[in-house]
């Protein structure tokens, strides 16, 4: 089998992480083209790689024969349009999250995948991280017996600049953060009946200035009566916190880890060691494993790992939770479909 | 200053305990007195420790002219009786959480040993405790800057027998355990002006018979606008998990510990230690420390570390989180006075 | 059984802990009388602990016919002296570690105890902590497969005063720290054949001047072929670190901790936790369990856990190991004999 | 400036480690060309990764006027003839450790480098693993004081096929695997000036026929006067253990650490996670900084960051080590000269 010819469109700080990742690290990967609007992106990153063309257009990247699968990392007020022009010249898709700013235009994007009928994956990391990878083997040999209850802790080192924190741009906090948490529920426990959040810009108020919080807790039940929580927190001013604990009947499992170098310094002042600084170094394995992922399932025409409809299905669990939040009160997951126009994730 | 002479009602594994303490560990207390219903237990201890006088009935103990303070272990049920004969007889009060099984006791409590006047020192634990006592420090010094947001992990190895946990016995699981998450929020954080919980028999479905949950999860909103988590269970299978954490603006603590025994096994299973056992292996030195705090303050003639009122207000907590896990609704702190009569804590 | 009446000779900080463990915390243990020269630890005694007999001189003690077993906590220098008075008054004894400043001094004793046929329990308190039974437990129900190294860490987090340090007074280091260490090598791996010690006054060079050294690093090799390894150090300055290693055939021990009070502190500096202080906060336990252990074997007529012979024979190793140090050569332990008049442990 | 073209001599794992390093990871570096006597790994690496010249000769690769550089990691007893051709041929070199099977033939290969005047970058490849590098950092900024004792453990998780223990092929057990902590105590301590080392084949009896053991204990004594402890063993049956503790007169760092996946177990039978397996998962960061080291000084002219000398350094010691552990006695390191021709490191 010949390797996979992959483009990728956006070459921000995770498009090139995932250019270089396909042009130096994945195997029976071969990256063979770049696009982004601006100049210097581009130049910078012709010199930096060699023999990969470079396009400004999207749609001219599109366009070039040799290019067999996109890898989507632009922003996402573009994600719709990128991904309905690669569908339609059928090229295979790897979509970064979130995927839309609307459950009604992931809808459409869905809608756009399946008439073109391309493969198409949606970015969700941490289930290709060795921690919750280690968790979901354990889970299904038993080892904990039924899983319960489900508690996740997402927390950043810093909030973003404001004007990425506009829930116009974002989603919010609650979707912006807690989308990865939702899907990790939807990976351990099952679909999500109800939510309850609560929320506050309590760290940094300017924050109430675009309209976020930078804290919420949210709670779910899930269809099947079990129960999970959310914690999501822009002021982990230590280090990047992400944790999930999943807590069966006949025991429990806990993903994540702070320490970042295996070194400990002993003095008058304690015992002390540094925290992983950011998402960059806590899954730097799983993004590689993630597009590994994708181009080996394109090559040997396998379904996507994780699909559209999932991305759907957290985005839904979302916006239900970002209502709670707002309206102070229980809100059913299926309320969000009401919400479909509205800002998502 | 002379030594305190003190008795204990209820022999129970509690009473048993804080006897022993007032008997062995305690600097200046004199252990003068026990009084149980129960011939026994009565037997066992005046073999263990000889040289005080043994009651079958409390109030024979409450007439003692020897016995200046109390320690009521008794049964839940009986707290309000004791409580209020006690006060009567001039004693000061040391009473095991919870208070009593109504608000409506718990005023009736309140304004009888208000109207003797007598020191009432309600007992919770956790407050005494190294790990509490040095978080509340660091955030008295500033360490962590602002608190926004306090998590809780409360968790048992085992549910008790059902008969216990009936909820007109309990008070129900949110009340039983969450009590001294409560209270750790207004030790922490402050006033709770809104709770919501979530809640099921999930790992014991045999509960339900009696009408109680083995796990739940309370989101609060405190009056100050800053966010509180508490997730309780009662199927930790491996050890006693009892964990709190603060979030602040300029750091995070953590305070609580799984190790029981300083001893790692590293074979090719993996590397292995145990876990505490359970809460009298977690906080036998808080319960040592409690009872010297009563005896040193009731010496003194200065005010109790904790009153009748903070045990209602822990109790108005657990109350409103009851109700909004059965209603499936946020629920105001202020409307547990509206159930002033039901179960509580 | 009735409870056994106990003296305490020698009122510091260790003979006042080993009082009041026996007065408080000691079920079937009842301190009558204890004794020191000194008047201010006498009379500061006789205040916190009312009925208890207290004497200037031992010798008073042990002519008290109320006392039926006396713990010797007084300076070593002492010890073969208070002893001698001791075993010839017919009192079962338990010993404070160093037996003595000289190993023929020890053989002294351990024939004075001999022909008057009394109880001696010689103290190495390590052997009753949590840590280090449940570690002999592990290796004796075979979890490690068979012991064949054992490597031991002890440091303390500063140096003794200069006079204390003395040799004549202490044995120097390796007598001093290491005869716990080279005792636990005797409960785990067996007898020693020769040692090789190294080590130097680096962290205090003022150490020079009273003639001791303030690290070490002691190399075994036991009668049975296996090895072990003893780190001593006085600059652990970020507090008290005890640490054991047993690798065996089939897995690895590790005992120890480094933690005290269960509080993590997470800010931009890193993730910090306390340390152990010191002996009195690791062993708190252990000198609890083991005097316990004293009392119930008296009263029951059984051997000791720890004899005389236990005691000379990790001073003799202690020796050997001094005499590799200054001598810059593999020794013999049997060479020990040879300076049983010198400076031991 | 251009990239560097490298070639790499021998394709077992570590030769296949660098091969895939230099082909996709190392910014800068072109891998060009490979030689290995086996056709089936020439082709298997031929099919993995198209583009590169597959050579069956190491000389023929030499003559190929692209290479620049090469990495060479043949057998231990091949070294010093392909460093004397590579020399000889102007390459830059990198050579992988051991560096030759007797301290003779490093003296001759170093004097061939000298005279060629080419590039010659001797692998140790811990000092580029974060941790050591942290370490070393932290200490040239003082923050434990002056370094006075290092300790080194280094444990693999079991023993190699007998024929590679032979001491003619490995140097023996303390050349083998001490070697690193050798060259770590001339990074964070000085040169050693004696070494007292113990050893035994106590968990695999088999090795005495070849005449090596599976365990030893090192004490060493640097110039400085400061002191050294290296523990190695072949049966830490749970995985791989590499730990060094610096020691310093204002505080301590502790490198190194056990769990591999961030997860942890919590059932009846305690909390448990997994190990590091072996070295390519321990030091795979390292591995990757140290070629991209060589690649860049190359490249900028620059001096290596480790040198000949500094591999027949570390050889001595680990020839004096073992001659003490045969014979019993300290040894001073300059008596390694003595055994220039035996078997090394």
């Amino acid at each position: 089998m010949s390797s996979l010819n992959v483009g990728v469109i956006g070459l921000g700080r995770m498009g090139s992480l995932y250019a270089r990742n396909l042009a130096q690290r994945v195997p029976h990967a071969r990256l063979v083209a770049v696009a982004d609007q601006k100049a210097d992106l581009r130049e910078q990153f012709a010199n930096e790689l060699g023999g990969v063309k470079v396009y400004a257009s999207h749609l001219d990247l599109l366009q070039d024969k040799d290019v067999e699968a996109v890898a989507i990392v632009t922003s996402t007020s573009t994600h719709k349009q990128v991904v309905m022009d690669a569908a339609a010249c059928g090229k295979a898709i790897f979509c970064e999250k979130p995927m839309s700013l609307s459950l009604a235009d992931a809808y459409e994007m869905l809608r756009a995948v399946e008439k073109a009928g391309v493969f198409f994956h949606m970015a969700f990391q941490r289930r290709f991280d060795a921690g919750y990878l280690a968790a979901k083997k354990k889970v299904d040999d038993g080892v904990i017996g039924v899983p319960v209850v489900m508690t996740c802790v997402s927390r950043d080192p810093f909030r973003p600049p404001l004007e990425f924190c506009d829930p116009k741009v974002s989603g919010g906090l609650i979707a912006d953060m807690g989308v990865h948490d939702f899907d990790l529920g939807r990976m351990f426990m099952g679909e999500v009946a109800t939510v309850n959040a609560v929320g506050g810009a309590l760290a940094y108020p300017e924050m109430k200035s675009v309209g976020d919080i930078d804290n919420a807790l949210v709670n779910m039940v899930f269809e099947n009566g079990t129960l999970g929580s959310v914690q999501l927190s822009r002021n982990a001013v230590f280090g990047y916190d992400i944790r999930t604990e999943i807590w069966g009947t006949k025991g429990s499992l806990q993903i994540g880890y702070f320490q970042h170098t295996p070194i400990l310094v002993m003095t008058r002042e304690g015992i002390t060691h540094d925290v992983v600084p950011h998402f960059m170094q806590r899954f730097e394995g799983a993004y590689l494993t993630q597009i590994q992922d994708f181009v080996d399932r394109v090559r040997k025409a396998e379904p996507p790992s994780l699909t559209a409809a999932d991305a759907i299905a957290a985005m839904r669990i979302s916006l239900a939770a970002t209502m709670s939040c707002r309206e102070g009160r229980t809100v059913r997951v299926s309320e969000a479909d009401a919400m479909a126009h509205g800002i998502a994730s």
